[in-house]
């Protein structure tokens, strides 16, 4: 496979322009940004500027020709804004381009980790394996937290699997974000408790660039399991950011990006836009609208994102198609042949209509999605979702291991002590971290790891949302909780809770080492101060 | 005025749909997105929901008519995501709509502060005022800084004003952002202290969401006096924040919004999305494709778009039309009838042609500029550029005085003491603020405050590029700076450098008085441990 990131665009030739020149200005254009003869030395010219790999008619009445350019993936900073830029930034202000094919090299592909859930994550997430989701938005703008809360109780109660914030839920006076989140999702964890589904609530990221992390951060400590964001509105690189950030699980929306796929002479392709980049990037579901209903997607636009979304490709997981607008419970039958299981079924104002009885009309519409696909019994083997490890940390070396005797100085058979952090910092002093169990291929829900604190040594202070539960096992040390100092001694055992300011230190004569115990998945920890209000 | 947002489309009607129905959706798609007959209130059916307010027939053999719908500011949250969302988010999905007016009512134009330099900010800082200014851009793709470090001494030494990154560079591997930075700056800075000029550097900030803002501080910490931002890569968001931020130029280029122009049919007309809105959001300057270059923009559209950055506009200064693409030395003439002086000429390649010797060649450029325009030797009026708040404070109220005698209990005549901070936060203690020169009208580069703090107050702990004097004249207190504590006295003076860490604390029994003298036009305090790596 090619190093260089390829790029297919369909052109139409000015008059009196060669397609050869054409080729040309766009891949000058869209690097050295400078003629061909005012690039000052052979290696910008043949590893910088763009290359053009081919060149193959298709409507010649028109003038209409396929152009292949090939770029150095270093171009792209191996980040977002600049690879958009690379893909359609100054040539967005040219006439008649058109991106219709990409193609990545692998080393810029695992730049970017991809969903974090994808199709079988959110799956096992949901304990629902053998149909489509079926999902809707809590509407209309204008309602008070109250209502919409008792909207989501109501498709909870009905069975439905996911219900979203409307996107243009954002801030409102008549509807703050913190209200919103805490009322529906405690409206959707009451209904879960008496239907004992697991029905996801999805609010809305939608701020200020200082407010859209504070909000991903309340929305986890709510216990809120995914978001909606609108990656067009809120700057693209923001949906990265929040897939490496939080274990959530991430559904985007469309909004504002409909001018790339309006004329079909020009922008980027639905799958490329919708489909291919936002995956790439941490989506693990793509809301796009649905040919037939209001919107302007044909039907082959959404057969391609569907595919973009789905295929497979290396280690970046499937993602789901989420296709909106004009669904209706008699579209169930074409929905399935067209989407088939893997895909999300947005039900909106169908649904709403009959909103006396929400709960009602979200029971048939689970009754009809029952009924058109096949249940099975066996559950498939359960996914497994990496965990969130602190930057820089690599896998450790090794295997599973079903026996792991203590060594005499206290290391265990099979696993070599590492680095506390990889990551150069100061803010830790002579600690050493054992993985035992849970990174070399298990499928555990949990870490067990062992730390070592040498006499004057420390932790760095930490908080975050996954718990620790900590068990002395050597010599005594202090776990400092907030303002609190637990002395710790041996078999001593310690509880942190979600988001409490804590950091361990040995101010003995003698080796501290205790177990810690974490969740597989789980957050980045956040250094105290260092969060956004 | 009205209290609505007003909104013109130029609309298509598809066959069979009447042109009332097809505005009526446009209203309810962009605020409730539910059928007018499931609106559950009559409050959110008269106040949420948009109003078709008038229609007017264009081209009736195309069935074009201009719409024009008012919505609610609240429903804009007053947050640019939602005001995008609501201004073209779903409708951009649909066909044959394009914002061709917007008008904004006065409660949201003064939620963003608009430009912080605009025209006549620029012009002080530069110490230019009656001709255009002229900037070039650092090219190609690939050099090594310490290539572009010559080349913006060269043009520097030659009298440009201006001298951009391109916009494509950003973290690239052969040219990281803070050696590119700090070697052109210095470049730039040598070649000033030679020629008395005051030529500008404007690196481009380009990065994960992580970074941009540091990127940002560190342009500031070099001495950096602007930036160029491509809003549509970086999100449009992180434009506003920088420019509340930072006290920086901000340069604004068009990258990857083109596909909003591209239709004339579909879209937003570029003297809004680029004119009115990144005016609004804080840009001082907004690079645009001149016609006649290489891209897609017609004379009447660059025409729009000038007017829109600068026409009078309530409390929103005047910003900088800056058309780029094809200029050359030949069309200056062409450039003054239609922008008249206060634009930006941005040449580019014709400058870089004879880059063996850019000085010369831009000597000869600003030459022709200088014949152009009429020299005249007075100065206008100082441009007051407004001071940075902190978040809250408001401005205090009184006059200026030229006499400020102190009263017994350090008081000072006409001058209430305030709250430290209009914030409400935790990290500061027993202590008062008393603004006694600069925020009441005075052309000062400066602030005189005196602050006071009680027995076992302290201040907050803070730091920011902006420099602090401090003299003691009551009782005595400690100033913390890094690890570093410094005692004062009676009449003691202390200096507190850029981005050092201080605090101010009274371990006396007495009270702590000092005056603290700050740059009126200043960054906004960073708490330690809250900047971004």
């Amino acid at each position: 496979m090619s190093d260089l990131i390829q790029i297919a665009y369909e052109v139409i030739c000015p008059p009196g322009v060669s397609v050869e020149k054409l080729s040309m200005e766009i891949a000058l254009e869209q690097t050295v940004e400078v003629p061909l003869e005012c690039i000052p030395t052979r290696e910008i010219r043949e590893s910088v500027a763009g290359q053009v790999l081919e060149i193959v008619p298709l409507r010649m009445e028109q003038h209409q020709y396929r152009v292949r350019i090939g770029y150095h993936p270093d171009n792209t900073a191996y980040q977002i804004p600049q690879f958009l830029n690379l893909l359609f930034g100054n040539i967005s202000m040219k006439k008649n381009i058109r991106v219709v094919e990409l193609s990545l090299p692998e080393q810029l592909v695992n730049r970017f980790s991809g969903p974090r859930y994808g199709i079988a994550g959110l799956r096992s997430l949901l304990r629902v394996y053998n149909r489509p989701l079926a999902a809707t938005a809590l509407k209309p703008l204008g309602s008070d937290p109250a209502r919409l809360a008792s909207l989501a109780e109501a498709f909870a109660r009905g069975g439905g699997d996911i219900i979203k914030d409307d996107h243009g839920l954002a801030e409102q006076p008549f509807c703050p974000f913190r209200e919103r989140v805490s009322q529906c999702q405690e409206a959707v964890t009451r209904a879960n408790s008496r239907t004992g589904h697991n029905t996801l609530y999805f609010p809305n990221i939608s701020g200020s660039w200082e407010q859209m992390q504070a909000q991903a951060e309340f929305a986890v400590s709510q216990d809120v399991k995914g978001i909606l964001l609108s990656p067009w509105l809120s700057g693209p690189d923001f949906l990265r950011y929040l897939a490496k950030q939080y274990p959530l699980v991430i559904m985007v929306h469309p909004a504002f990006a409909g001018t790339y796929f309006h004329d079909p002479l020009h922008g980027i392709k639905p799958a490329i836009l919708l489909g291919t980049l936002l995956r790439w990037w941490g989506a693990d579901i793509s809301v796009f609208p649905n040919h037939g209903g209001r919107f302007s997607f044909n039907p082959q636009d959404c057969r391609e994102l569907s595919l973009a979304l789905r295929r497979p490709w290396g280690c970046v997981k499937p993602a789901w198609p989420a296709p909106a607008g004009g669904m209706s419970l008699d579209n169930i039958g074409e929905m399935k042949k067209e989407y088939g299981k893997d895909a999300i079924y947005l039900i909106g104002g169908a649904l709403l209509k009959h909103s006396k009885d929400l709960s009602g009309s979200t029971r048939v519409f689970m009754e009809t999605i029952h009924r058109a696909f096949q249940k099975s019994p066996e559950e498939p083997a359960r996914e497994r979702v990496p965990a969130l490890s602190p930057a820089g940390t690599e896998k450790p070396a090794g295997r599973i291991l079903e026996h792991l005797p203590r060594l005499e100085d206290f290391r265990w058979t099979g696993r070599e002590p590492l680095e506390y952090k990889a990551e150069k910092q100061v803010d830790f002093k002579a600690i050493t971290r054992h993985e035992l169990v849970g990174q070399y291929g298990e499928n555990t829900g949990f870490d067990l790891r062992y730390f070592q604190i040498e006499p004057g040594g420390f932790s760095s202070p930490e908080k975050h949302r996954h718990e620790h539960v900590i068990i002395c096992i050597r010599g005594n040390g202090i776990l400092r909780q907030g303002d609190n100092a637990i002395h710790l001694k041996e078999h001593d055992i310690a509880y942190v809770p979600p988001f409490k300011e804590h950091q361990l230190k040995n101010e003995s004569e003698q080796p501290f080492g205790f177990f810690c115990i974490v969740d597989h998945v789980r957050d980045k920890p956040i250094k105290p101060g260092a969060l956004k209000k």
